[in-house]
């Protein structure tokens, strides 16, 4: 019944039609992935003459690699075990080439890769999957950054449900993304605004701004969205890690948004967090402004790494020092989070050793595995409950 | 020295990391496309093992498809003639199965298929292009929509810049996308944000709003977007032409947009068009609300393919009526875009006819090609200097 509704529907649409955009019909009918009540998948890839085809998962073990087999009509498919509750992702390696799934449109970008993801419902990924409650708004603002020279920068930005009614002010997070993400990394990958969504609608978090900035000062914002960059982009490049985005912050970053937005414009409803050069960041920029953020929560931080051929800028500088006299301002909360197999697992102990040596009062949240979206959404989904209370 | 710059970037923040996550380093060093200052562009490939490689690009003529000749890396690659101003769409063919390039990560989805994309900059393509102007800010907004029995929908919306400065109210287009389409089909293959920041930046066109709803009454929001909603978009659905958007507009969409943001909330300051099905919307909508809209412009309007398998809707009856009235009311605009070669030519020609038999006076582009974002970019292009003078 379904079907031929759908076919009246298209032959009273398109009658006639010539196939002017082959683009409009080629969508085929494979199903993948199929998601089934046990939490197992089925990926299907129509490709008959193809010799061998294999998927690349999140959530496989063997060299993270399995093969799909072929059925009598070229299509091949391969079948999970059960798998965990995660926002999981994969591509296809056909006869050794990688390519995304032709029938999943839900894909993200990592830096210059896309690959192809979906939902396993359960207690873990939760609040990362859309459910019925209010949404917030997501936007992409611009902003001058004379700090930065520049005449504008563009910035995410998540307003919870609610924002447009009434003249209510709000508590702020600045969420800052890792080395060759952009503003677009943590509303995409990082979840952030389902997290956000979720938490709130069940009162387990404040109603919040989330302001997501774009992190590398050589850049307006991600690429293509300003002008002459088309371009691919890349892990690392210039203005990441030199001190200017930490300099220009308070001003450009902060007072924009206090200026434009119904902030509550004080420490203890602003909090920083990022991850990875996101991390090295926040510890940075709160350290050198130790009345500016009531709450701070460097995840996977890149503690250490800033760029070592040129002299260090005064904001890198003292950092034992800043952090004693942070401390002593006692935010309401310093949360550190790392994976135990983190390749920047043991400067995240040095930096822990150096607060205890001075009796800095910090939490800490281990989590096993290592520098991966998986870990920094679980962080982002345990930061927000403990957030402006 | 940028190559070195880069290594020691990379050494510093790196370290003795293990390929943690392959995704992050999985990019290669091909440039493809690489677009030169001949307007001609090379695709790359590589595919050392691969028997065939081809590229489909809407600026090919022959089937549209051009093969790739390989070298003795491995690395296969195609050059086109001098190419003319335009927003590029193309992707590859290897052996075969059909994918995206991976080394170019502009991509744009129709309905539920990606495809790569690149600009030859010139007159025609000239504002689709970012360029070093004021940007607008583009939001994801949800609404309720009592008219559709739902508690949240979600559209676009494009406020200009210096909106969030200042007490200014602006006027509104209302600009509606095709079957299949969704709120972000306009701000993504309809660059219409692009078009409007430039044009406003040259003085060409005024400071407006553009609102871009969700024109799929079964929907809430784009797939993924909403509960439940991760599920493969289809060209047609439930929901698309029932009468049911159209009547639910006027309140859900208009009332919303006219107290939650700064318009000047009158119908001379009010616009209405849309594409394909967002064209047919537009002339329903505006022929039922004679007095909502100064300026209306159906773009290859899907004209008289309503669903048939139900008694028509008021919304759907008289339309001939209406048209009079309408232009007895005199909208300051009512311009119809269609392309010579479109399978909707003919069904436009007779709604002319109709109107042309009344006196009602229209304004009537007529381009070459058919029912493709090409003539839509365009046509947007065309229309946003005309609106609100």
């Amino acid at each position: 019944m379904k079907r031929l509704l759908f076919l009246a529907l298209l032959i009273a649409f398109v009658g006639n039609i010539r196939a002017q955009e082959t683009i409009m019909f080629n969508t085929g009918n494979i199903v993948s992935p199929e998601i089934k009540n046990d939490q197992t998948v089925t990926f299907r890839f129509l490709a008959p003459n193809a010799q061998k085809v294999e998927v690349e998962g999140s959530f496989l073990k063997q060299n993270r690699r399995a093969a799909l087999t072929k059925d009598e009509r070229g299509v091949w498919s391969f079948t999970t075990e059960v798998l965990q509750p995660e926002m999981h992702t994969y591509c296809f390696y056909v006869d050794g080439i990688r390519m995304t799934d032709p029938n999943n449109v839900y894909m993200c970008r990592d830096i210059a890769t896309y690959t192809n993801y979906f939902f396993i419902d359960g207690e873990l990924s939760a609040n990362y999957i859309v459910r019925d409650v209010p949404h917030g708004t997501v936007s992409k603002v611009w902003y001058p950054s004379p700090g930065l020279g520049m005449n504008a920068r563009r910035f995410t930005v998540y307003t919870p449900a609610g924002y447009e009614e009434g003249k209510k002010r709000y508590p702020v997070l600045y969420l800052l993304h890792g080395a060759g993400g952009d503003e677009n990394a943590w509303s995409e990958l990082g979840r952030a605004a389902q997290i956000a969504d979720n938490l709130i609608a069940q009162g387990k978090a404040e109603p919040m701004i989330i302001v997501m900035p774009n992190g590398n000062g050589a850049q307006k914002a991600m690429p293509g969205e300003y002008e002459n960059s088309m371009q691919k982009p890349t892990f690392m490049s210039r203005g990441m890690m030199d001190g200017a985005i930490e300099k220009a912050f308070p001003k450009d970053v902060v007072g924009y948004v206090d200026a434009h937005f119904r902030t509550i414009a004080d420490k203890n409803h602003r909090a920083i967090s990022g991850l990875s050069m996101g991390g090295f960041h926040s510890i940075y920029i709160s350290a050198n402004n130790p009345d500016m953020f009531g709450y701070i929560a460097p995840m996977s931080a890149a503690i250490n790494r800033q760029s070592r051929n040129q002299q260090q800028p005064e904001i890198y500088q003292n950092l034992e020092e800043k952090m004693v006299t942070l401390f002593q301002k006692k935010p309401k909360l310093y949360r550190i989070y790392i994976g135990n197999t983190d390749f920047l697992f043991q400067d995240n102990v040095n930096f822990r050793k150096m607060l205890d040596k001075h009796g800095c009062k910090y939490e800490y949240f281990e989590s096993d595995e290592g520098h991966i979206w998986a870990n920094w959404r679980k962080y982002l989904n345990d930061l927000l409950p403990k957030l402006f209370k």
